[in-house]
């Protein structure tokens, strides 16, 4: 079955953007020909859901090629209708209605590219698989934490640690199923 | 001059306890004969700092053998004056002017062994050198945070990382200085 992955860095204090939309510590890790991983995550892929103001973000900040390029299936995660754009489509559907179909087509992997509402509103309904995280070497102290209070308990089983010169960290954790679940 | 350690186990989600004080997720990682690097670690600090729900729980926990030892001073920050029993201080004056002598004095290293309270006012006033971070393989969903919002922004240095058996993976970090600060 298809997998869902979060492919996403935090400082060490838990912060995916400091106040304002602020990524500005990311640059911190930034390398010339360092992408830590995202290519061959990437390949294995073929889905991508965000939310409207990631996709929104992500439009402004590097242009529309690094979605709607053809390449993938874009789920867009918003309240207001739009027309379908290429491969990109505007979802005002039920979240995990979308996510369970997803997972019962065939395909390669199923990507959520943030933001913060879109991950925790998986995570509260148990659908995210595979958990790819970079620690950030840094307390940013405030903003928009990757993790929000209220969820449901998740054991997860480590995969892999890597650690780069940069001093970023990248954990790889699978969920762990109860005992009880199918599958 | 001796540093200030933190050396403290985390969710993945960034919680040190499930809500009322919940530590069970911590037994996933005990393992025989493992102790994390904690003997090694302790080998090098001869002054503990911590809250007083934080010692109140261990007593109640683990007995007062844990830090009314005499082998080391033990500093409980706390609003109730009481006397001294050994090597144990209840200290009510200013958490920063006991950190800041402290550090003047000369002696091993100092730890902060939690709670979260005195955590994130050692981290408001820049007074924390070392983290050694143990990520616990489990997303706990709520209770108490390590790190609170509204903290200054501290640069770190990754020191190093190491991956256990049981999926723990603990790592080291040194606060970097600003380039204008002294020492």
């Amino acid at each position: 079955m298809r997998s869902v992955s979060l492919f996403i860095a935090t400082s060490l204090d838990g912060y995916i953007a400091k106040p304002n939309d602020d990524l500005s510590f990311l640059k911190i890790v930034e390398k010339e020909g360092e992408d830590y991983g995202y290519a061959a995550f990437a390949a294995n892929i073929d889905t991508i859901i965000l939310g409207r103001k990631t996709y929104a973000y992500v439009l402004k900040e590097i242009g529309n090629s690094h979605y709607d390029n053809g390449a993938r299936d874009v789920y867009v995660i918003t309240r207001t209708e739009r027309p379908v754009a290429g491969r990109t489509r505007f979802y005002t559907g039920d979240l995990t209605e979308l996510v369970q179909r997803l997972k019962s087509e065939t395909g390669k992997n199923i990507y959520c590219d943030g933001g913060a509402e879109v991950i925790n509103e998986l995570l509260n309904n148990d659908l995210v698989d595979e958990l790819i995280v970079s620690i950030i070497p840094i307390l940013v102290g405030n903003g928009t934490r990757l993790f929000k209070d209220g969820r449901p308990e998740q054991a997860l089983e480590l995969v892999q640690t890597k650690t780069f010169e940069t001093g970023l960290v990248q954990l790889q954790y699978r969920r762990k199923r109860n005992l009880n679940q199918p599958g």
